[in-house]
Parts: C-alpha cells; structure tokens; sequence
C-alpha cells in the first residue's frame, strides 16, 4: 500500500516538492545573475535526492559540516565538497583517505595551529590538501578578520608547507539577527568586501588565492554585487523555515518543510489540543522567539498546508505538543479539532526539525509521497 | 583498534557506566523501600543495553513514548510494555498486531472519544486492549482530573465496551519546574493523592482498577510515601542533567551523560575556544534558562570528566559550539585549551541530547569503551 498524507504514521516530515524546487529554482537564479557558481550547504537536508535536485538545477559542488556528509555523498557520486568547519587535527587522516580515494575534498582553517596541523600531516604523507582560510567578516563566529596580520601568516604556513592554498571562505551568520532587506544588503556587502579584501591582502603578499567564497541564505539573496567573489553558498534556502519568514527572505507559504502530526487529546477548558509532534519531531529550536514574531514551536497548518492563523504550538514535550490558539483559548478546540485530526506544522528551523528525523516524505502536487532518506550523526 | 576517549571520533555521546549504575540503584532503592514495583521510561537512552541495565537492577516491564519503542523492545524480548502517551485512533492496527504476537502492550486514554475509538476498534476485532486512563494530578499536559465526571464515563466506555480497564496513571511533569526537596515532596503527595483518588471512584462506580501508576524523576526521588499506588516510572534519573541539577535531585558529579568534543579553534580577543559540538550534539534545549543557574549550552569538563567551574557551551551553531569563561573574557583561552584539546560537555536535558546520537559510547572505570545503539525516529 503506498500512503498518503491521511494515512502515513505520525510524526512525519514532509517536503512540498513544489515549493523545494521554486526554492532551488530562486536561489540559483539569484547565483546566475550575480555571475558565481552556487555550492549549496547540504547539512540541511543530508539527503541524496535533495543535492541531486540542487545541482539539477545548476548547482555545482557541495558543502558539508561534517566528514560523514563527505562521505556519504561522495558514495554517491559527488566528488567536488567543500568541509566548511575548521580542520581538527585528528580528522585529518579521514580526509586524506577521501583524497587518495578520489574525492576533491577542500578542507578550511582559520589560525596558524590549524595551518601548521594541516602541513605538517600533509608532508608527513607527502600530500598536497586544497585548503581555504576562514575569513570572520561579522563577528559572530570563527574566522580571522579580513585585516588581522595572522592572515597572512596562515596563509604562508599553507603554501610554503606545500599545501594548495586554494582561496578563501567566509559566512555573515550574523544575517539571522536582521529583519529587514536593507539591513541584509548591507550586510552581504559587508561580507563581500571583507571576503575580497582578505584575498587581496593574500594574492598582494605573493600567495594564491583563487576561491572567494560567500554566503548565507539571507546574504545570497539580498547581496546586490558579488564583485570580486567567486562562489556563493547558502543551506536553508532549499527549505526554508519561520525563522527565515522574519527574516524576510520568505513567506510562510514558500516553506516546504512541515511535520504532519495527529491530535491525540485535548484540554478543552484551556483550550488546548494535544498533537503527537513534541520536541522529539520539532526539535527544541525555538530561534523565533527573539524575532518580531514568536510562532512558539511550530505554525500549525491544515493537512493540504494553509497555515491557520493564530494556531501554534505552543508548548512541547518529547512526544506531546499543545497547540492553542493566540490569546484567549479556543473554547471550540475540541470540535475544531477532533481526536484523530491531522495536520501540518510548519518549524522554526529547518535543519534542526529535519535532523530529528530519518526519513523526508517528498509530497508531489498529485499527493503521491516518496520516502527519501536522511543519514544521521557523525 | 579499540577507541578510547583519545581516539575516538568528536563528537560522540559518552555514558560513564559507574554513574549510570549508582543512579539505576538509588532509583530501585527508592521504588523498593516505598514498596512498589519500578517501570522505567526508556524513551531517555532507548537503548537496549540501558534498559538491561535497569531490569537487572530489579526495573520490572518499561514504558515507552512511542510504539517503535514497543515494537524494538519487543524484539529484545521485552513483553511487558506501557505506552504512556495518548492513544491515537490510527496507531489501534498497529498495537493490536503488537498484542497478537504475544506483547503485553498497555495503552492509554484520558477522553470519552479516544476510548470510544479503542473500545469500537478492540470490538470489530473480538479483542481486550488493557487500557490505562490518564489522570492530571498537575495540569501542565494531558489527562482527566481527579473528580472530574469524565473518568467514571471514560471508564464506563471501556468497561462496558470489553476492554480490560487495566488503571489510573499520572506524571507530575511540572516537578521539573521547581527546585526545593520540600516543593518537589508536596508535589509527589499530590500526584500521589490525585491518582488514588481516582482508582477509588473508579472502584467505587464498581469499575476495576487494580494499576495505580505514577512518576517523574523529581517526584519519584522525594516521595514519602506512595500508599495506595502500585508502581512508579521515572526516565531521565539513569543518566541524569543539569536541568534535574537544578531541580535540586543529583549533583553535576552524578550526570552520566556527557558528549566528547574537540577543540578546532579559537576567537582569542573573545575569550572563545571553538568546538565541535553545536547543537547538532548537544540539541537546542536551553531548559536551564529559565532554572536558578543557567549553563548555556552545557557544562564544560575535562576529558575525565570533572566540571571546569565557569566555562560553559555559551553559543551553538549545527557543528560549532562555543565555548567561554562566564564573566571577563579568559585571555589565556588558546593556551587553556590549545587546538585538538578534547573536553567533555555535561548537556542541560540527556533525552534531547541523546537523542541526537546513533550510539552510546559506554565508558567502564577502566577507560575502555563499548558501542551500544539507540534507535531513531518512529
């Protein structure tokens, strides 16, 4: 028997193919017209089908947060990946076995300890690792600052060791604090300028530096000019979730993830539905509570994906969520919503709410599902 | 080659077995001199060899929040299983199966319309499900309350429906908001009190009800007395966090769960080491931000486990944690913590953080470790 929405077990994540591929189809077209190559972030999805998509649409390489992405996707046929968390020493011996295997990992660092590892390692097995320097242009997070003098000596460590000094990488992740398009330009031109700069300094000192990457979800598609840049990555993009609706960057119909859940109980005097889609489905994100909106865990939809609105989840256990209505409680909860009712709801973040999960439902518009597989931990 | 906490791979969810041990013993400790049988709530490690563990120690059957959980524990010979989350009408074929070949499910309701559908679906199907009713001794989720109307017409449904009305059942998840052994103690009267009270009308209406079930960590472990009550559950007390921390029942020393991470990096000016462990290891529960003493994204500790006072996991992105002194800024932080230093993180909820994991690395006192799977998803 193959399922549908009304009779696939709950919870479960769906993905409206429809509005992934008006994502895919936006953000690629964003990278066209700025003239650089897209590598998508697949740490969102870990899933073959969702890449596979990407790069149909003219994406080109990917990225990974973790070797286990590396590896599984480089199973599967993809050999141009980019590792964009700082190289810990004693993964190093992985990423070599990657390289003699055939993979075109590139690997990144941002200080001189993590530089002289990466040589070191690399000459000691007479290896020649394609390495990116992190450039910090917002400072949110790792990096070295466009201007700082260790940029420049990370940089010799690298190419005077032997290794291929192969550009540099930055991401504005501070971008998820803004709401508004201009504040966001503003700050993709700040991590264009402070990315290039960086690569300037190096190709000034007598070092490569072909690779300029940029990029964030909210960054790539509000950047005016990627001048100077390369290549453009962003992750979340392909699913979109409510923290990126306030943001800006979307609306709450173009989100294609949802959990489909089942309401299992009811606390009618306070209005209150009990559903089956907890923390343990929704994830413990609750990244829109400092935003202009707070949608709690979740914004509950009908089963064909109307958000109701008002109606969140508002509270969440592992298995339990309760679902309310904003303000004063829904005295009709019980009738509105009856025991066995299904529903959609749409998370906060995409990437946390997908990771609690082993499998997406690819919900095609003749509401026929595909279970598409996700691969877990590290 | 055997790993230990040197060699393997970061991050990775580490269980010390000696802790582990101590808090199954004190719990069974605690369920035996209040004389009453222990159920374990194995939806914290969902793992087989914990739930050994546990049995071995004196547990007798599990509870479970999920029928994978049933369905997977059954498979490991376990026969005597409670689901103790509200009955979905639709998950009815799937227990019915489970009961057929021989698991003794126990399942659960708290309205008129949900054992309607139970006692409808056991009747088309010429069979007894053992049902539970839930009772809300608290008010912070699901259940009837104890003299409200709904139990005896909730009972009358599946007594007179054919169903085998097995008893009353509570969980005083509210314990987890407070944090005094006297506030905690009162509470577990409560949940107590509450749950006889309604087996007695139960009885009294010449209804059966011969399982009086209750419990949380915190009630569970400051109970006086539990008269009148046949069993008690408990889930999070076998590794324990720093939410229970804060609630006041185990100390940071007695926290079996603990995830290894590596230093990849640091922000000197910030006073910020760099780690791989974001949220994707630790999970987005922040349940001790609202509690006395707030650890941010966890306790920080050495790789033999003993809490570094002051330095927290004080930020988190998927694959990057950040780590900091609280207050000033450390300035010695990259000679405190040099690249490829490993730690390990005590997490604010161990069902959330285990839950990101595929395994366990189970540590005996003498270093070595053992693998012990968990499952995921549903």
């Amino acid at each position: 028997m193959h399922n549908d929405l009304t009779t696939l077990d709950t919870p479960a994540a769906i993905i409206s193919l429809e509005k992934m591929q008006r994502n895919i189809a936006r953000m690629q077209q964003r990278a066209n017209a700025l003239g650089v190559r897209f590598r998508p972030h697949v740490k969102t999805t870990k899933c073959a089908e969702v890449a596979a998509a990407q790069r149909a649409a003219g994406a080109s390489g990917i990225t990974v947060s973790t070797l286990k992405e590396a590896e599984q996707f480089f199973a599967q046929g993809e050999t141009d990946i980019l590792y964009a968390v700082g190289m810990a020493p004693h993964r190093l011996a992985q990423a070599l076995d990657l390289r003699a295997r055939g993979c075109g990992l590139q690997i990144m660092t941002d200080s001189v300890a993590g530089a002289q590892a990466i040589a070191d390692f690399g000459r000691q097995h007479a290896h020649a690792f394609e390495v990116l320097i992190e450039i910090d242009t917002d400072g949110h997070r790792s990096g070295i600052k466009p201007d700082e003098d260790a940029l420049l000596d990370v940089g010799r460590v690298l190419h005077r060791g032997g290794m291929h000094l192969a550009g540099v990488l930055t991401h504005a992740g501070s971008s998820y604090e803004l709401d508004t398009p201009a504040a966001i330009a503003q700050l993709a031109e700040q991590e264009r300028a402070g990315c290039v700069r960086a690569a300037q300094r190096l190709r000034a000192a007598g070092l490569p530096c072909e690779i300029v990457s940029v990029g964030s979800t909210p960054t790539a598609l509000e950047a005016a000019s990627l001048e100077g840049v390369t290549e453009l990555r962003a992750g979340v993009y392909v699913l979109f979730d409510l923290v990126m609706r306030n943001v800006g960057v979307c609306r709450e119909e173009d989100i294609a993830l949802s959990v489909l859940t089942t309401v299992i109980g009811h606390q009618a005097d306070k209005g209150w539905a009990i559903v089956d889609a907890g923390w343990m489905a929704m994830s413990r994100d609750r990244g829109t509570s400092k935003q202009q909106r707070d949608y709690g865990y979740g914004q509950v939809c009908t089963l064909d994906g109307q958000p109701l609105a008002g109606y969140l989840l508002s509270g969440a256990n592992q298995e339990h969520g309760i679902l309310s209505a904003q303000g004063a409680p829904d005295t009709d909860i019980v009738n509105r919503f009856p025991m066995g009712t299904r529903l959609r709801v749409l998370p906060n973040h995409a990437c946390a709410t997908g990771a609690q999960f082993p499998q997406y439902h690819a919900l095609a518009e003749d509401g026929t599902l595909r279970t598409w597989e996700r691969f877990h931990g590290w």
